[in-house]
């Protein structure tokens, strides 16, 4: 009863101050007041068509968040306003409600502002999370954007069979973790590349990927896959761009697939690094496809099933790096550029 | 009844003079004298297996070739032996074999030697031609290697529909006039690129295409696609790599094809250019794919049918540029790395 027992609250937001064209830093974002908000949904609003107003429990960081700090329309969405609090997937709970499908106290994910509170008015792109031993900020990873753009990615694009040969970059990333631990349960054999050797024994130990090594120390990346893969790559999940995928092309096998997913590596960068072996993809006949999850969105329903019973049969794992406080967002996004984040970054807002 | 009445012959062979890692020069190949050679297929290679002795009529002259100059073994063909004569497609007739597909007369057309005579140990590869109007050197064009790879490329990788944008690189070469022209027989709008005006007229008058550029006299190619493709490309026929790729990057559609064919800018390149912007992969979710005619050979009986047909009824033409002589191989072959030749470069040994 919230209406009547809290009317107002006052709202934090993290909002962009400009325009960038280079990796983003902490300071191109600023936590301001935004005063008080009433704790329903406004007369005004709610004449305009069903809105939810949520209370923001965790936000998810990721990569491709980078590109809407630019000042680019022509881009599959579009950028983010200055002034403006941050967009990005979240989990919240319901405060209240003109839409028939949420009530308050309803656990929802979906597009949301990095703020206390965010009136959504676009509430059809909610969606109900029913509360269950799964964490609930998992649905901004494992069960969220990140997971299904790994099922989807493995699973559609990758065409795997078993026993193929599969490398992963970023692979102790929101979206690796899961195509290693996906292509494992396929039966093929997985290699995955990191930046730290924390993330490299993670990989091993907790996800099980056949081997890994951290890129930073092999000054040869196209003789250390030659070390990994003496028999050549058949997928190639490329998370990363810039030379790992150079040094990939000169690896693959012929007929193989490369699914293009991130090139996190190469967002906050100006001009970005050229690829320099392409005509690998003559002499190997290879497929390298660039995707986006949202293309697949029919699939979901049998995502959420899938990954939830792997992960209750404890087939699959998932590491979050959680950052505490919504002034502590700035900071958790631009680590994703340096990789200073331990499997998937989340900042959590509230607890309740 | 060559057997009886000439019983040898002067044999000459274009040989490579040793291994390159540049663009290939004149001077890389030289004209040797082979001395005499018996016009019929000698006892100890008949003990072999079947063997066809073969007089070279014409002589395909293939940007591919240029890898078979590397010392590499790592491609899907060997490199050229140094001091033996440089291998590629050839129309011959045959003078003497002892597999009984094939007897003195025939044309036929396959794998040969750059030289006189050719003694071919593996007559399998050989196709049989049944002569007709159709030219016996367009067997090394519109009905060989570079049609199949237009034919291929264009229907299995492409993947096309009626009313869609292509572009075509190259588009007056061996493979480019004919992509163009299928893709024109197909109901799309086509617009191809060459290195001279000369080229660019062929394109547009004789080959049909909607429009066309000269690529040296466009500053800004990704502002010049823009003028052309206002709505942006569906279908890339990548012949070239380097700038022109980097500038199709910027100007696909969601959703559109790369068949990547070749990269003849790039063939004599040691440090190939980079491509600077592949992150488009992912934001037009497109479908990049390399490829070689000869996966798909199944296919060959059902090209053959259609492009004589289309041939016959004038639906399609070719352009072939001549060189006249043995001797006058290297130079043509040299010249498809800076553009020289107008259409698909062949060398005419003989006409008999």
């Amino acid at each position: 009863m919230e209406k009547e027992t809290a009317a107002v609250a006052r709202n934090r937001k993290v909002v962009l101050r400009g325009y960038i064209d280079r990796a983003p830093r902490e300071d191109d974002m600023e936590l301001v007041d935004g005063g008080d908000v009433a704790l329903r949904v406004p007369e005004g609003a709610a004449a305009a068509g069903p809105a939810v107003l949520v209370k923001n429990l965790y936000l998810s960081c990721d990569p491709y968040m980078r590109s809407r700090m630019r000042d680019f329309q022509g881009s599959y969405i579009p950028p983010f306003k200055p002034g403006s609090p941050i967009e990005g997937f979240g989990v919240g709970r319901v405060v209240d409600s003109t839409h028939p499908g949420f009530s308050a106290g309803d656990f929802v994910s979906g597009m949301t502002g990095w703020e206390d509170y965010s009136l959504i008015t676009k509430p059809e792109q909610l969606r109900k999370i029913q509360q269950s031993d799964i964490p609930l900020s998992y649905h901004l990873g494992l069960l969220g954007m990140p997971g299904f753009t790994a099922y989807v990615g493995f699973y559609e694009i990758c065409s795997p069979k078993k026993g193929e040969f599969v490398f992963v970059s970023a692979a102790s990333g929101a979206v690796g973790q899961i195509v290693g631990q996906l292509a494992k349960l396929h039966g093929c054999y997985v290699v995955g590349s990191a930046g730290t050797n924390q993330k490299v024994e993670l990989l091993k130990e907790k996800f099980g990927f056949d081997a890994a090594f951290n890129y930073k120390e092999e000054p040869d990346l196209a003789a250390a896959l030659k070390r990994y893969f003496p028999e050549g790559i058949d997928i190639y999940f490329e998370n990363v761009g810039g030379p790992i995928l150079d040094a990939v092309l000169l690896n693959m096998r012929v007929h193989g697939r490369i699914a293009v997913c991130g090139m996190v590596s190469q967002h906050g960068v100006t001009a970005p690094a050229g690829i320099h072996n392409l005509f690998s993809l003559i002499s190997k006949r290879i497929d390298m496809k660039g995707f986006i999850q949202s293309d697949y969105l029919h699939l979901f329903p049998q995502f959420v099933d899938d990954i939830t019973k792997h992960y209750r049969d404890g087939k699959i794992v998932y590491v979050e790096d959680m950052s505490v406080g919504l002034e502590s967002g700035p900071a958790a996004f631009v680590g994703l550029f340096s990789g200073k984040n331990v499997g998937k970054q989340v900042v959590r807002v509230s607890q309740d």
